[in-house]
């Protein structure tokens, strides 16, 4: 068999390279290939004509990064086994193997599981193609494994994933805001008690990563045209759903066997891993002269990019504000009664940079453990902001 | 009406933005808005995964150097008229507006002519639905209009759409060796007897352009996996038709459409503006359950990323050594007579650095003009190596 | 008269061109090409080597914003003359010309006048020599033009100067977290009431260079081993100008230049514009044997890099607690009585990261102005934060 | 002791770190701290103002791709001993330790040692210091260690040293044509028959770097001007060299220590490690108003960028054309006949990029060994392009 150590070229990170075998036959495996049509950002490249990038990148990248932390520990003296190295390599490699097409969307409308929990079942069939050889991985994902700083370095505040889709979200969409010194942070992480911490001399490069975030939620991740697009994605993806319930399309797709194992409350893994963008965008291509007038509008302004008005608001807006809204709009576009749930669309999405009950330790010279927020005087430990939102068509391109 | 004078973010040159309302209008059209489904290096991200980018951000990206080239000339005291500047942008905005999904595979096969001649074709429908307003732009890409640097800057050895794509490649496979000093060359072009020439302090940035340009072509557009892919979606693509032509696939989609007009002899040019990259993949994830084993073990092959083997040579392979490799290839894989086809793949893609008839002109301070050749002495003006491949299924993977 | 247009190669910004001759001219005089011999972060390539950039290339830098700010402003409605514009130019280039060597350690102990005072008088000198062609130029620098947002741009919460000397430091030293999105805050002032204001989808970019800003300052400007040096550095000064003032030596220099028109108070510019960085460090160097312990050690230290043991506290340290460590180091030590002033220091640096007088104003979309504090709930408007310091030579080289 | 161990930021690779102890105690030693007051390149600043970088940081530099070269090999079966990496290491770290201030200047009058003679010698005074500690290292630095390959990685024409300083003056210039593909190079690189070789898919990698290295020379190390500006300096210290002997001069610094010993043929090391781009400068502003009008014009041109014309010719200038150009200056200049040595500068400064008899060699897969030269079709095996100058003072600021 040939040397399946090869190098990655990461526009990011330069030339990457693992030690484990087995991290090569997972990156070959279907399901993770899968990842390459998996944009990390779905549609946010109508905003950012660079954000094309995958999922598939970033899950190298967070295993690269994975390398550097595990790398700095046992500098610092931490004992970490081979075995329990791989381990966690292979958590970060898969923690986002359970991924659907186009960011959160289908997880807001046709699954009950988080894709944390997808990846969970993903991981678990996984293990059984491989033997058993996902067992320490598993457990280190679901952070049961006893050295809990390498559940951490998974998913935490202060995760690898998180400091490799800030970097790469940041790079791919140009938002010089958002780049992070993951290099500094990742030689400060240190281990105190069985919890990652972070050495005080990186308390700066910490506020940055936290403002960071927060930046990068703001100018991209909640960006008003992103929360826009989203929306009519999703009520696109409503209205097909119930067209098929109704029995109004006879399709065969991946979608409409999700649909009906959905329905039938069956399992619907193995249906979900054949779905990736192209899924979406072909069916939204193939509606654009759909009979039914609200897939067929929507379709065309998603594939178009006609994106619809938005106004966002920090504040709940309400009722009776929506309600006005509403009616201007029903009768300025003249919409059917059928119309307004698919074409006024109302909601909130929201912002949390920073969780209390799992905040980000600093440790001092004298070993003495502290939360993050105890250091940024000016620092809120909790930032919620809301990001409510009333959205409808734009009049220039209205049934154009 | 709103301003559309919208700011980009690109990755590679920051802010960008332009004067011309018309551009804005042009981006707008679904027809450029199509080129955000068409990825510039097609499936080279099997190799380099960071190259996912689009031919939407390339097609920006040459307009943002054609501004900076324009203002060069207009500081050194070339009249250029606000009319043919709004012209040459328009060019270079739609030099690929006739592109077909990944990269030229589809002009390999189903189409007659080159995607300049359909950027062409497109450009002079959308100058109906401008009104003429194309006209000049028309005249500028054509190569027929009086001021012939600017069809030079959008189509010659040194145009902006070179610069662009060898700097985003680059930039996006993360091959550092791509990197040209686009900035010092469009500070140094000057236009002497009604041609694009480049000042004589520029030679040396033009020997790097040249060699960019080459070792891009070796690492990148004609990297040994890059054609095997290639070669294996020409195969599949070709396998449909003739599937379809024989009546074994009564499917209706964009590429059944186009097999159809084109059978008949009929304009193809809107079906063709209906297909992305999406279409593609989409039938070969739709055909890797198919009855047809080829369909299905090529479509398999190319959606998991098992990619053929390949063998290249510079030299011409001989007839008798293609006969020998055949029946080695079909003897252990045990093909049936009608595999034959589309297993075994060879033939030649070929790499031109340079052509002299088109030479990159270099003028010194005496306004003497001389092709770049007769500077750069160790340096061939005619490079043409071939790469005749040989391409067949890798054991490991044979129908599984 | 040869074409004086030259570009600039800067690594930052490319290729960087100005259109207005003055500015080659002054450029190319004597009081400019003496900022070369600045660095810009004195000794604190002893705390990150790559930080050897100078005030010259600083001072270009912020030129060059300023030609992006103005245009900005232009495309925006805004009507500037060319006069205006030169002027602004002029403004920048020259606002650091009266910086002394070593960062501001000079103005720490011989000076009484800031150096933007020195730059003042400095620019007034040059006006002479370029016949009253620098009026417009110092009227704005002093903020006396009735065009104010012009001056805000020379000197202000958010000028090109802090744009470029954050974005040119954190390149040089290496250190990430202080990269800004100067090209994004550029596009998004705008002029309001003769104020510069920035728009208000902005404003994460504004917090974004606020923070960025308090960062560099802890990690980079009062780098605890910084604050040492630099101390050390105003220790030696100090002695050398006692040592001259008793007459212990009848040195002939630029330096006792300077001391004795300092004791005549007699006007010092003149000779001030001598001094460069040479000057200190031959000083120092030539100071490594003599006669006189003080002298001798602390410029050894200083040149091989021996620095001294540094405590910091944000809060004030007690009298108190400063007398029992300088008598623990005294007696350690073995300290003669006038070596103490010498070899034990203490003082407070500050850092204010946002004067509240002069905040950057956000202009929303219904024109309305407020603070930037107003935007940001979560930062304060004002902070300072004090580095008290004590710092004593290490014992593994004292009197080494 | 407090650990050594610390983290260099450096804004090429991000943070360095070094195992090895020792490497940190020769950092800290005054001849090695020396490097910070040597410029990389010299007054090439005076062209490219970024390019203020140190010989301290390209040392480090240099290490750090050591660091990462032996890895390679290591990761590849290499046996490389612990000691062998401590002492290859250390022969980078210290192979510029004897490097003369400004460039190659004081090398071409005063030594005649070359830099690498004195780096050796002085490699052996610190290995007294050491107690014998850098056996190793010397021999591997002189060549003579059995492991050749390790020599070859110190000083050959694919050594680290290139790597580092390509990239570094590339950097730092912002002369993008420069940019290597160091971190894919350095993958590629194996050991043969004791010898170091690069494999067959690294051949474009090295292509790139050999015509990196010949734009450097061209746009950077033999830039026209950066030739006048040696040349003035040149000139300027044999001027003053005369001078001292002449006993014209009575001074006393590290020059006329220099000046002494070298007439007396006794040994300069010691002499000559006190000395560094400070000496240099500070000679030249103490003569800005000397009696000596030679010494006062060269002095004033240099401090304050006047730079002499240059004519630059690839062809040997014939002694008749040398003669007339001379009679003119003399003519227009009045210069007197002394004056004529120091201001009419006339000589040749030569390019190579490639010494065959000691060429890149290539493996290929059949472990078949190849120079480099026989892979490049068009690239000629030596490169040898020369750079006649005849130099003199401009009119508009002769005796200004």
């Amino acid at each position: 068999m040939k040397n399946k150590k090869k190098l990655f070229n990461d526009p990011i990170y330069g030339l990457i390279q693992f030690e484990e075998e087995i991290l090569y036959e997972l990156i070959e495996h279907p399901y993770f290939q899968r990842l390459r049509r998996i944009s990390q950002l779905g549609l946010s490249n109508y905003v950012y004509p660079g954000a094309t990038h995958s999922r598939f990148q970033h899950a190298l990248g967070a295993l690269h990064l994975m390398s550097k932390a595990l790398d700095t520990l046992t500098r610092k003296g931490i004992e970490i086994s081979k075995e329990e190295k791989e381990a966690s390599k292979i958590a970060i490699l898969l923690h986002d193997i359970g991924h659907g097409p186009y960011s959160h969307v289908l997880e807001h409308t046709f699954l009950k599981e988080s894709h944390e929990d997808i990846s969970l079942a993903v991981m678990e069939k996984l293990n059984k193609t491989f033997n058993g050889r996902l067992d320490l991985a598993i457990s280190i994902f679901k952070g049961t494994y006893e050295k809990k700083y390498l559940s951490q370095l998974v998913a935490s505040e202060l995760d690898v994933d998180r400091m490799d889709y800030l970097n790469r979200d940041s790079f791919y969409t140009g938002v010089a805001e958002g780049v992070i010194g993951y290099d500094r942070i990742l030689h400060m992480i240190n281990v105190h008690d069985n919890q990652l911490v972070v050495e005080e001399k990186g308390k700066y490069s910490i506020e940055k990563f936290l403002i960071a975030r927060r930046l990068m939620y703001s100018q991209v991740y909640l960006h008003k045209t992103v929360i826009a697009i989203d929306q009519m994605l999703i009520s696109f993806l409503q209205r097909y759903n119930e067209q098929y319930i109704l029995g109004k399309t006879l399709e065969n797709n991946n979608f409409t066997l999700l649909f009906d194992l959905y329905a039938q409350k069956l399992p619907v893994i193995d249906t979900f891993l054949l779905l990736d963008d192209v899924d979406v965008m072909q069916l939204l291509k193939s509606k654009m002269n759909d009979e039914d007038p609200i897939l067929r509008y929507l379709s065309r302004c998603i594939v178009n990019r006609h994106i619809f008005n938005i106004y966002l608001s920090e504040d709940e807006i309400s009722s009776d504000f929506i309600q006005e809204c509403r009616q201007k709009v029903v009768t300025r576009l003249k919409l059917e009664k059928d119309e307004i749930t698919y074409f006024f669309l109302t909601g909130v999405e929201k912002i949390k940079t920073h969780i209390s009950k799992d905040e980000i330790c600093i440790i001092d010279k004298t070993k003495n453990v502290k939360p993050v927020s105890d250091y940024l005087v000016n620092f809120s430990s909790e930032i919620s902001i809301n990001k409510n939102y009333i959205c409808f068509p734009n009049n220039d391109y209205f049934r154009a």
